[in-house]
């Protein structure tokens, strides 16, 4: 069976990432099963070159084919901040609170159709022999004017998500498991990496 | 029938690319058939790059999936040079026999184990739903002291390739054709590609 790293420790989303890949004939490995691997730096200046750096890190360490995501939310009257600062926005050692405060106080006097967001997904995966590939998923909505909800996490609460008239953290997480910008992504990977098991 | 685009002019590229993708199911379109399209320049510092930068355009201006490669000769000794620069080392309008003499004429003095070079390919495909993939080729040889052979093209008279003793332009195209980096990085991207026809 061909080996698959994920290149990440995160629990969450090593298990969300098999149950996503449980259809294809992959041994399912994450950056637990290499300890000796140290922390992979996000230096890149878009959700790609970030994707990409570990994606490749991952590969060449361990000479398997890697996986690796990045993804952050745009806010299109900050310039697209946070963007791939979106983790870290109020300070290295802040949370999903502090960063959600930060935001809607940048956003403090902006009318609702000005406050045009999209969480953006970029996965990358990395075949030591020489493939290189890029998938991207986009969810657009706006930033509402206070967190509701208490599904997912990150700015879930405070992004209200086109179409759907709730925020991402009012979505069931099977309906955001469908529409969110990391599934779409995730789709169109798994969709060309069954391409590489022939 | 999906559509695939050759980010290319050159009639005898096209020809071999629908060669190499008759197995799969595509309509092979290239650049001669939107005639409005300007020349795409190559200005990115790696083969991936500008083979990314005609992809993309070609997606973008299309909105079909599309195909570009960029390839070329590094010589060791000479710090990887020409490059990205290979089809213009000699001059923007010298030809194979400008840029094979300026390279015999750089490597005059350097003993046979110390000209090692490989020519690499590097294919992308992008899909303008945000797929972006990249393959790599490499065939690894020497460069001789005088050109030999004429089949191929390019720096083929010079390049001995590893394991034949022969350089490139007296190998048989159907040999060239199953070793050399363009058909590794072409083999590659087809496995991949077919992953997108489902």
């Amino acid at each position: 069976m061909r080996k698959l790293v994920i290149a990440s420790r995160n629990k969450g989303k090593i298990s969300e990432l098999k149950e996503l890949l449980k259809e294809y004939n992959f041994e399912i490995l994450s950056l637990d099963d290499y300890p000796e691997i140290p922390e992979i730096k996000e230096t890149g200046k878009s959700f790609k070159e970030n994707a990409l750096i570990k994606a490749r890190i991952a590969a060449q360490e361990t000479g398997c084919l890697a996986l690796a995501d990045d993804s952050g939310l745009e806010v299109d009257a900050l310039g697209g901040a946070p963007g791939i600062y979106s983790s870290r926005f109020a300070g290295p050692n802040k949370d999903d609170e502090a960063n959600n405060k930060k935001l809607l106080e940048l956003l403090e006097g902006v009318p609702f159709d000005k406050r045009t967001a999209r969480f953006r997904c970029v996965v990358a995966a990395v075949d030591p022999q020489g493939i290189e590939i890029t998938t991207e998923g986009v969810c657009e909505g706006k930033i509402g004017f206070e967190p509701k909800g208490s599904f997912g996490f990150g700015y879930d609460p405070i992004f209200i998500v086109d179409g759907y008239g709730l925020t991402m953290a009012e979505l069931k997480p099977e309906i955001k498991n469908r529409i969110s910008h990391r599934a779409k992504a995730f789709k169109k990977i798994a969709a060309v990496l069954k391409g590489l098991l022939d």
